[in-house]
């Protein structure tokens, strides 16, 4: 084991701390990786608090990693010492279901496991993520990453940008199709850049009419403020595709509207409790509403090599770990454009 | 104007009866038929009596029709005096919209017209449908019925079977597919016969025990008790395809957990206020909830073929007209096998 500097929660209603946390020793197929960035995700609140439930504390949260290898088992093909790599929100799957045939590790029928707070395929092994100087992760899990671009501004891409980017690619768009995005914060900006690479025309949907002049600089052609009803009705039956990154209560039947026929609109955010749904709203038009769950790893370094081809990075604001705290705060209040990244220099050194 | 003999209801709260109704002369491109059967469905119901809202009394119900050519315009090609014919819920659409250009008439965007209670495309003709001895249609819209079948028991295919077979074919359904279908009433009934005869392995959910043998008669290779616990968690991630003709309320999550990775439920029933779906059922498993809506002239004249080549027709109870009153308390209860048809003879006669 080796021990190495981390940030953890003990507890759901106390700040996050230093903490020492205990990394195996890289196996046959691992790679041992010194974390240089590290995104913050909402999630990484949510369980830090455990307002999902299920924490098992200390938690120490981070799923969207970059760093250097710093070792490698002898078994270790794909990565070497020095290679630039990312990790994402799983670190292992089951390998042989159905779904883990087919590259959607994030479907494992016998559960993944993910990157922090949840249990390794012994079912035992706790996991923890990325808010520490090192992580150990069996190599298949290991993406590659460009070393062209920003690497704090790649950090993102391991959850937020694979979200978005996965149901653009899984329901098609092209050029020319209509993409609307719903809320500008991580994973919308996301999707607003991505969608706009694809070559959509890209509106974004928002309530506060501020975000019209950002969504704009990310690359939205159209913006329609939520709560007018007149650019709501004009834009009734226009999108083919809709990415709804809320996950605040919300009407979806407002949004199916603003649907084609035979438009789809995906959820990628989990509202607190179910939201109705008015069957007439799908059938009317054969409409579709759908879910999308971060993407598989060989689709994951897919977005990754899009990115660094297209020079994708997320918009990032930086922080030492030790504001991680006001970080959470500020990201609560939707004060962040659009995701803090830690330096990990700032955890090495403290 | 031709005076035909008709059953209308005049107000929501009274039984149908007997009624003259004016039907135009056949004009060019018109279809005189005789009609010879006319299913009843449940729509028929809640028009009479008022249900949606918008009944434009006297309303004279049915979109199951079944009949003979008696009359054709001079510009008629594709039917002639003596032909067997369909008509099922629609008599034209705006002919030039993408969704009519898409044989999607259906989802005509500048609104079909139904075939009864609803606008012809002149916006100001009142529509009535089957339940008479004579309908007279735009060529467009009157479909070929092959004479090999009992055609009493063709009529419910223009409505029920249309409903059916599209998403079957639209949500591409093949030999070895696992199709599960919620309900066991008209749409049912025929959801089961045609996915069986798609070569689907097809699993009935219902919360009636007494329907086991029935849907096993119909083609349904399994039965699943929806109340019972252990047999749901059993079904848990098994489906490719769930067909929902159910239009009460009923709790949309239970049904989505039994979906594959990528499966698709269709509703195809319209519950009385908007169900409540948990963003997680379907984001775990990239699961969709679609709706769809009938199906266009074009998949209606191939899915009379289709049935013509499989045999396949509907479970039908045969009525006079003096009995329809009666027949709708029947079908309010869930008391017929599985579709009224009523003998057109009885009012011709009456």
């Amino acid at each position: 084991m080796t021990l190495v500097k981390a940030y953890a929660a003990q507890k759901a209603d106390g700040p996050l701390a230093p903490y020492q946390l205990e990394r195996r020793e890289p196996g046959v197929n691992d790679v041992e990786i010194e974390i240089l960035f590290c995104g913050v995700c909402h999630s990484d609140i949510h369980t830090a608090r455990n307002e999902w439930g299920g924490s098992m504390y200390p938690v120490v949260p981070g799923h969207e990693i970059v760093g250097k290898v710093s070792r490698v088992g002898t078994g270790v093909t794909n990565h070497k010492v020095g290679d630039t790599v990312g990790v994402g929100c799983f670190v292992d799957s089951c390998g042989h279901c159905s779904n883990c045939e087919e590259d959607l590790e994030q479907y494992c029928e016998n559960g993944n496991s993910q990157t922090y707070n949840a249990l390794l395929q012994d079912k035992k092994t706790i996991t923890y993520g990325g808010y520490s100087t090192h992580i150990v992760v069996t190599e298949k899990f290991v993406l590659k990453v460009s070393d062209k671009l920003d690497l704090a501004a790649v950090a993102p891409l391991l959850c937020a940008g694979i979200t978005t980017y996965s149901p653009l690619k899984h329901w098609n768009v092209k050029k020319g199709d209509k993409v609307a995005v719903v809320g500008l914060g991580g994973l919308g900006h996301m999707a607003v850049k991505l969608a706009s690479s694809m070559g959509a025309e890209v509106t974004m949907l928002s309530r506060s009419p501020e975000k019209a002049k950002d969504a704009e600089k990310l690359g939205a052609h159209h913006f329609v403020l939520t709560t007018q009803e007149e650019g709501m009705s004009k834009a009734a039956n226009s999108f083919d595709l809709i990415i709804d990154t809320v996950s605040g209560q919300h009407d979806y039947n407002e949004y199916l509207a603003l649907l084609k026929t035979d438009g789809v609109m995906v959820l990628l955010g989990v509202p607190p409790i179910p939201q109705a749904v008015h069957a007439a709203s799908l059938i009317f038009g054969r409409r579709s509403l759908v879910g999308s769950l971060v993407g598989g790893i060989k689709e994951t370094q897919e977005m990754l090599d899009y990115c660094a081809a297209h020079n994708i990075v997320s918009d990032v604001e930086m922080i030492n770990i030790d504001q991680i705290n006001e970080a959470y705060e500020r990201t609560l209040k939707g004060d962040v454009h659009y995701r803090f990244v830690i330096d990990m220099k700032s955890l090495k050194n403290s």
